[in-house]
């Protein structure tokens, strides 16, 4: 095994190589564009990874790679259009660059062109893929559809927010792992096994995410500390504080949470003191604590290269921060 | 061989088997309302009929014509956004009916159901379908991205305009005919012949469409006449005058396609005039029939069932009006 960075690089030349200016360009270049803005490429490097966990060269998952990458970035230029972000890593996004219209017409074809990829496997390989990849595909838009229907609703439970949170977030990690369980064609019970590995992490990031927008260090975390407490997000936090609280806290909470006030640090400090008080804040730890562990079940489960699972510990422990 | 209306209603009866309620339904709903929405579903009855035409039952294509039927409308409903049109087939369009976000998740779960159909194939005919539908769907985007760019450019070609209208609606009536050859297992050598059927055809129809818009009767045409020349779009027969103009006709025309008056009666009236004197009427009438027969010829060299080259033979004139 090589390391990840390794992996990345080689995910990175793919890509360019990959990328020549192509006519229309009003078409393509938009697509040029949100592929080489960067990002982690989390996704396409797992895919590598499990594929050279069962001794297979990495070389052969690259299209699959690039299917996952693509993917992604079609999801991000659409949901950017939705939810009329401006910035994205830092750049402007494709709508706000060209206009509305490239956006949709672009995250099309990239929607496409991921499809496109699997045409470089064969047979019953070319079939699990484009079986998987379109399982996934499905359940990504039903994710963002709930996280859109349950802005507007108050009565969204613990199990459906969880549910979102793995279609949206987690099912697409899960199967970049498996995809490159697929090449390396691994047995159907480790195929499973990566798949439960990558669909749980993926569960206890998306927790932590929520988890840090509130406790997070300023200083580390990417995003605006307490920017879901702002826009009146319904997280893991906030259903599992309305559930343990006091029936004035709850009433509190329930109407903080419509509220927009101009200066938002009174309404932030009063939310993450309710999030304190009603055990909420340890709740959601032991929540990433236990999916992080069942992650790591399902990987020390796989019968595979050893230094190949260290890899994918050392990844998972990468993106999971201890939590004081 | 049975009646286009026998494997229409066969089409339609899939259809409604196939569209239950799912939940989300504000990703679903959508999806169901634009799909029953009507429309001639010709796309679809092609695919059945080039099946049965190389001897395989009609029921082996249906997914694949529902892939064709459910590309062809997530097409439509994003198209629809960027045209910010409010009707379709006379009801409200789906980002009207419900908003744009709508549209654009509803029409890309849409193109991945499409895909989706597909994996009802197996093998060499899975990669063979797969295969031509990836290539049709870039075309369509493609085309759709030209039809763009020609709004603004005032130096398009008559053979870059050809080309668009072969993306944008021929490719996708040639892909039907061709996947109902590919289920039909039909020599390769017919399935390119129903393909160029199919092509040809589709450019004769556009071509149709761009001459009754400013030469049809008002009776029987479905749209406003004179609606392309109103809207100042570039279609063959403005081409052709541009090309064949007198400079002083030429100036007046380009113009007159800058112009947007509030009452367009004299503008429709002199454009139409100068699309007779610079012979771009007699000239697109000569383009459809020159297409319209390669279409026919290319029938006519398929090795097939008679009786099923006469069916879309049928097909193919009750597409083209006689044009007097």
């Amino acid at each position: 095994m090589q390391s990840l960075d390794f992996y990345r690089e080689a995910f990175l030349s793919f890509l360019a190589q990959r990328t020549v200016p192509k006519a229309p360009e009003g078409l393509y270049d938009p697509i040029a564009y949100i592929l080489q803005l960067g990002g982690k490429r989390l996704r396409p490097v797992l895919t590598l990874v499990a594929t050279e966990l069962f001794e297979v060269d990495y070389n052969k998952a690259l299209p699959a790679a690039m299917a996952v990458e693509v993917f992604h970035n079609f999801s991000l230029v659409h949901d950017d259009i939705m939810d009329e972000a401006p910035l994205r890593r830092g750049q402007p996004t494709v709508h706000e660059k060209w206009d509305i219209n490239t956006g949709i017409l672009s995250g099309d074809l990239m929607l496409i062109n991921a499809y496109e990829c699997f045409l470089n496997y064969e047979g019953t390989m070319l079939r699990a893929l484009f079986e998987l990849f379109n399982k996934t595909a499905v359940a990504v838009c039903e994710g963002q559809q709930y996280d859109v229907d349950f802005e507007d609703r108050m009565d969204v439970t613990l199990a459906e927010y969880l549910k979102m949170i793995e279609y949206k977030t987690a099912v697409l990690i899960a199967a970049a792992l498996k995809m490159g369980a697929i090449v390396g064609e691994a047995a159907p019970k480790d195929q499973e096994l990566i798949y439960e590995f990558g669909r749980n992490l993926g569960i206890a990031f998306q927790l932590q995410d929520d988890f840090l927008d509130a406790f997070g260090d300023p200083k580390t975390f990417g995003k605006q500390v307490g920017g879901d407490i702002i826009e009146n997000k319904k997280t893991f936090l906030y259903l599992k504080a309305i559930e343990g609280s006091t029936p004035e806290n709850k009433a509190l909470l329930e109407q903080l949470f419509v509220s927009h006030p101009e200066d938002p640090t009174t309404k932030v400090a009063t939310v993450k003191q309710i999030f304190e008080s009603s055990g909420a804040m340890e709740a959601t730890k032991v929540e990433i604590a236990k999916y992080t562990e069942k992650a790591f079940a399902a990987l020390e489960a796989i019968e595979a290269k050893h230094d190949g699972k260290q890899l994918l510990q050392q990844f998972g422990e990468a993106l999971m921060v201890r939590l004081s």
